[in-house]
């Protein structure tokens, strides 16, 4: 054919980051069929849902067989119920419901957003960070340089902010290094964004796991944020939806393209030509997690992960690492002394059988990391420990 | 902010259609609140689904609230066994089942399919066509003209084929003209995408309405399809999925870009990218309906619009309207004379309380053509033929 490839699929590595490590543990599992691995991988839950909500959703989907139960289409910006719950639960009514917009979860938001904007956008990015940042801007046929803001022990992980760049990524609880941006470091982040008319598109996927009330769950607690950032949130690690695709987009009435033209009416456009809604089963479980008992409940299952978390971050103080993260967030970060990100994950599942994550992944600054994730039964965790214990590298 | 919005949303009518109707109607209560209106303007499924795939989706709902049920993060590409259910019950084996890409609808995969493309890719679209093809093409920030290719009475519907486009989007059982291409026009559609090296990306969306067996359901009943066609399909009018959010893209192992890349290993690391994969929910209902008798079961419900869409039919040849589709697809396309599209709008809002969808609104050539949706109560579809019979324009 004479149609040509997407040029930018060329400066993106050829497998996403998460195919890439099912294909070494897959290699490695050939050469040890028997091996009873540890996976502390991918962050994806493990815990079942609480039954409220996957009962809620088990009645509508049997609801759907009925006359008086049938839904087709429904709104593209998600369903009102939903919107009114998540402003008033999760934003104490700091957010319009009219400005959350339903999507199919927090990594598709990520790729739509660059529909918003022109090509000639500048970016920066944490460094380490969540690689859908980047590769869907490379993908989007943007084609500036990326900033890479690099975010290590030596600087707090709080990068120096970048002057020129358009728009900042910026997410907290952070993955992969897990760590909860303070109050003070958010308001220096919005300060600078006002001060250079910078957008911000603050990922708050894994808000739910900031237990210290000193820190903000969301950007919009910072005093003139509604000004200058996106916020994108999940369903997914809150209450275990990451096969129901869930998550959400907040657009602030106030902010403005350099035109003058609200960004919400061009979102607006662009999720009601590229999308058509979450799924109806999920909106409804979505609705029943933000019930007020099921709120308090699954604030269970974000106990378990975050016990988990302090456990593998024992462990490896106890070993003699230096350990980030592990609470107010589901990751733990591991510096390996004098190991690449690769070596290191293939000495833990050689050693340990644990499968981690390595942080090169996340960018050239995660060189020399891993993350290990608190997404797993407990069991595994404390089968994890035990083995951890006569690790060395 | 600095940011400056994607210039090329300034190309495409700040409404997407739809929400334009829904406005005009909306105006129209406000001055008739008492109005009883009868809504075949969006094609939006009436009919619950059959009682099976509801309850599987509720029992599988229901599991989630179990250690054995739960499940987080399915495959990007989707569930293989749903992936061998569409290749064996849809495809009858002339597809594999992993060249079967499970997404949240056709829609949306039209959307991220631009992904695929160099910047200077020319597209043709058929003219009326559904918006979604042209506005997310813009929306992608590429940037030719795009190429409408006339779809008119005069031409019996099939258009003349452009050799200077790169990709051609054909659409059949067509929205919204609903005239279902024959084999030998499609046969003359491949054999030039051949000649010329072009892609063609087929919207098989409607295909479940075809029942005359001369007419193909699949571009791949074509020999050599294989070469040169992606195909989009969709749960939503096969089985009332317009809420639930699921369809499936098809891209064979022989399709190549210009420099030999296999297409499909592009779309894998797109879809791995920008997506998550579709709810589970919907993917366990999608997986129910291609059961064989469940799949015998929702053939009652592609008969019941097919009967809707007959007497529509009926009601407009009565009143000496020039009238297309309506059989083999669930759209009616009628010609209105010396009328424009909105003004037939109007008019049978006015006088007949019926929404119906401007032809306009999917291009120059649908200018005075006007579309009625079969998806519809049969009351509703009675009652609206009730109300035809003393119209006159």
């Amino acid at each position: 054919m004479r149609v040509k490839r997407n040029p930018s699929i060329s400066n993106i590595s050829p497998r996403y980051l998460f195919p890439e490590i099912q294909q070494q543990t897959h290699t490695f599992l050939q050469r040890h069929p028997q091996a009873d691995l540890i996976d502390l991988g991918i962050g994806d839950t493990t815990l079942p849902l609480p039954s409220f909500v996957a009962q809620k959703m088990s009645e509508k989907a049997a609801s759907l067989a009925t006359t008086a139960g049938y839904q087709g289409y429904g709104p593209p910006q998600g369903s009102p119920e939903l919107q009114k719950k998540i402003a008033e639960q999760l934003y104490h009514g700091c957010v319009d419901p009219e400005e959350i917009f339903i999507s199919d979860g927090a990594k598709c938001d990520i790729g739509r957003l660059h529909y918003l904007f022109g090509p000639d956008t500048a970016i920066a990015v944490q460094d380490p960070a969540y690689p859908v940042y980047g590769e869907t801007y490379l993908l989007s046929g943007k084609s500036l340089p990326i900033d890479l803001m690099p975010c290590l022990p030596e600087n707090d992980f709080f990068p120096t902010l970048p002057p020129a760049a358009d728009i900042i990524y910026f997410c907290s609880p952070n993955n992969p290094t897990g760590i909860a941006a303070t109050k003070k470091q958010l308001e220096e982040l919005i300060a600078f964004a006002r001060d250079h008319d910078i957008l911000i598109i603050f990922d708050a996927a894994y808000s739910c796991f900031i237990q210290d009330p000193q820190l903000p769950q969301s950007i919009y607690e910072i005093e003139e944020a509604r000004h200058v950032a996106i916020e994108v949130g999940s369903f997914s690690k809150i209450a275990g939806f990451t096969g129901l695709r869930l998550g959400w987009t907040v657009v602030p009435k106030e902010l403005r393209f350099h035109d003058g033209t609200p960004v919400a009416q061009d979102w607006k456009r662009i999720v009601s030509t590229c999308f058509n809604g979450a799924s109806l089963l999920s909106q409804s479980g979505g609705i029943a997690v933000l019930e007020d008992h099921a709120f308090l409940e699954i604030q269970q299952l974000t106990d378990y992960y975050l016990k988990n978390g302090m456990l593998l971050k024992k462990a490896f103080c106890a070993l003699g690492f230096e350990t980030y993260g592990g609470e107010n967030a589901p990751y733990v970060w591991v510096k390996l002394p004098e190991k690449t990100s690769w070596q290191g994950f293939h000495a833990f599942l050689e050693k340990t059988r644990i499968v981690s994550v390595p942080g090169s992944g996340f960018g050239p600054a995660g060189e020399g990391f891993l993350r290990f994730s608190s997404f797993a039964n407990r069991s595994a965790v404390e089968k994890a420990v035990e083995r951890l214990k006569s690790f060395s590298l």
